[in-house]
């Protein structure tokens, strides 16, 4: 063909990017596409939402990353469809049309709730920079509040926080509370000790962090346990209240839930009308290609690739190397040159606990404490997409860490926008079984009613 | 009494946070309510519209500024109404009664539409932190919908700003736009050239930056008009629509106008039930406590106090000094001493323009250009609340002056908080006289009907 070929790459994500990069210099037309401006390094989200990092460390536009890439457009629009035998994509409200040659598939995934959609506005998850941002102004508020509240029991109630899920996200969340409620919030308040705060981090199986070896989950508990969170396994929440979380007859009184459990790919993957597992992801061929479609390609957490009779995990390493092995395989397809398989290769998993241990496995290497911690803060630095955030979010780690005072700790939005209305029709557990709980609840009750 | 006195302080910007800290080591118990957890320092509020501050750079948490003082405790509420004779103020939905001795009243002002309150959905202020989100969204946005347009009438619709007012928020905020689009953006587009922004600054009176001298008024003009900005004086907004703005007979296409035109106080003033401005701003006494009221003061925007003839301006550093006068006068009431009036001390007047142009006038002395910008960043970084903010604001206009690439460059948040449905429903300019415009008109229709 005469003209050049035309890529188009739906998602700027660690897959979308990765992709759109590793095209920039071949004979091709690269149009990226997002619903939001920004890349979002994902892996740091839970510390915008515990008030350590600004919002902006961790975004960066992604016109600005590609900038310097002539044959690259960045397009901020909503995909609605892909028409496969068309070969086009319409995107917006008024469907426009964007056709492609090759399309690469790379939307991401958001968080599963089994079916209970109607829990999301009690117990938000930390997929979006706007969901850290619900989870920061819910976790602030609840101080304010318990600040406020003449009331012993309430005030217990909003100094509880649950987090439901115990993979690297529950862990990295519920660790990162008790440091910075403990030191860094606690001579804000006059009339609470934030000290007091409770944290309970839920996992509905046998143990946390369940993707690591079985010793590393343990050194993770044992972590968390030492930094006062209270860690349950085998606890499956069975309803969500805004007052308070059941697992099975049991009640937690609690006014602040975080969701950290379970993925479900983007809806948009639906609409292909190609094979899907059960939670939503495209299923692919050995080149990451769709099936019946070689000009089509899915990555990330969107799709789901089997190696070695494992799925590939939903993990940032393993949305880059897709990314780039499908721009590779385009661009041999481009060449007239056949296709190569795509082959995961693992580069470890770490997870941080509070402020200075973490746990980490590379291959036979498994670490836990303070060296994965500098491992971890090495390869996070490294990885952090754009130069300036990178310096930033160095500073400001150094910062907070030396003197507990965290410049990020603003309440800003409203209610509106995060359908937060739940906070104010708080009502009560149904089934408290222990005296102590009883007592709470009337209690509440009575201010309640006085409101 | 034995009981120490209750000093409440209303609204944690600069005329209550001086107050507090006035009182800091006073022998009263001091409760500064707000409705948001943050101080704003809204001098710099037009750097982070214009994507060169991060929000948190000018933002610092109202109890994270207090918290050495162990007589003040912060209470995020928003206040309903004041009841001067019970000597109670009642907050939030549930009307909590919050008693005091006395009261300082620092609720600022809002941006006022001269009636046209319809207006504030095509042209937002910029008065709070959302409001430049809000404006920043849109700011950037016009640029994305240039970028996807196929019609030349429409994109340069886009490529229009109209900023209403030209007090120094307006001059400020007209003259930061020309170098961030022009170099800043400039690499990130493929299809607009951002270089081709037209800015256009409106005032209905007779110059620029009235409360200064005529001779700086000119130098900021001329500034402003070499930046490339279109200054019109004498020209006074007849109608607002989403689409265009018409002055008087004259219709200019534009989707992007920004508000800096006129103040009104906060509306809690006028449940007051005292004598009022026609600004709404409360006429206080020499000594800026409410006639009739001594225990209550107001101080800041939400005050109208007039010295030598003439009405103390609504700046941070009047604020200030009003905060802190209230303050002693409540000190020197409680050991039983007189009151003393308060003394407004001009500490001048500055504004930039630009990327490196100020004026400034300090009494007798006036400067223009590039001597009274620095002047300008050194008073800015003086004054910023709290010791992180200051280095790391600095840090970032160092960045940002060196290599234009703005690391703030962000759009967040969502439509339904911003009630900008406005741009979707995008009507026609009625009264267009110039042919061009004519043609602009019909081409826009087009793409309208065919959306």
């Amino acid at each position: 063909m005469t003209r050049r070929p035309r890529v188009v790459i739906l998602g700027g994500g660690f897959g979308g990017l990765y992709a759109a990069k590793a095209l920039g210099n071949a004979p091709v037309d690269v149009t990226v596409i997002d619903r939001t401006n920004h890349h979002l390094f994902q892996p740091l989200l839970y510390q915008v939402a515990t008030a350590v990092l600004a919002p902006s460390d961790i975004m960066s536009p992604i016109r600005f990353l590609l900038r310097k890439q002539k044959n690259t457009a960045v397009l901020l629009a909503e995909a609605r469809e892909v028409d496969l035998e068309r070969r086009v994509l319409m995107v917006d409200d008024d469907q426009r049309e964007i056709p492609y040659d090759f399309l690469i598939f790379a939307t991401g995934a958001r968080h599963s709730y089994f079916g209970r959609d109607d829990w999301e506005r009690y117990a938000p998850g930390l997929k979006s920079i706007e969901s850290a941002y619900e989870i920061r102004r819910r976790f602030l508020l609840a101080f304010e509040e318990a600040e406020k509240t003449e009331d012993a029991a309430e005030r217990d109630a909003y100094l509880t926080f649950v987090i439901v899920g115990g993979g690297p996200t529950g862990v990295e969340l519920a660790g990162m509370i008790p440091p910075v409620v403990k030191r860094g919030l606690r001579s804000d308040f006059r009339r609470i000790d934030t000290a007091h705060t409770q944290v309970i981090l839920l996992e509905a199986g046998p143990r946390i962090l369940p993707s690591l070896p079985e010793s590393l989950s343990h050194a993770a508990h044992r972590s968390l346990e030492q930094l006062g969170v209270e860690v349950r396994t085998g606890s499956r929440v069975t309803e969500l209240r805004p007052d308070a979380v059941s697992v099975g007859r049991e009640c937690i009184q609690t006014r602040t839930v975080f969701w950290a459990a379970g993925n479900a790919a983007s809806p948009l993957g639906r609409s292909l009308g190609v094979p899907l597992d059960s939670a939503g992801r495209v299923l692919v061929e050995r080149d990451l290609s769709l099936p019946g479609h070689p000009e089509v390609f899915a990555v990330g957490d969107t799709a789901a690739f089997t190696q070695d009779g494992l799925l590939v995990p939903g993990v940032a390493p393993a949305a880059m190397q897709a990314g780039r092995a499908a721009a590779r395989n385009i661009m041999r397809t481009v060449r007239g040159e056949p296709r190569t398989e795509f082959r995961y290769r693992d580069m470890g998993t770490l997870a941080t606990i509070g402020r200075h241990k973490a746990v980490a496995e590379f291959g036979r290497l498994r670490l836990s404490g303070y060296l994965a911690w500098w491992l971890w803060l090495f390869v996070h630095i490294l990885y952090l997409a754009g130069f300036r955030n990178r310096l930033s979010v160095l500073m400001e780690w150094a910062y907070s860490y030396v003197t507990y005072r965290h410049g990020a700790r603003l309440i800003t939005g409203s209610e509106c926008c995060h359908s937060a209305e739940s906070r104010a029709e708080a009502r009560l557990c149904r089934t408290s079984n222990s005296p102590e709980l009883g007592i709470a609840s009337s209690r509440l009750e009575r201010v309640k009613t006085n409101a």
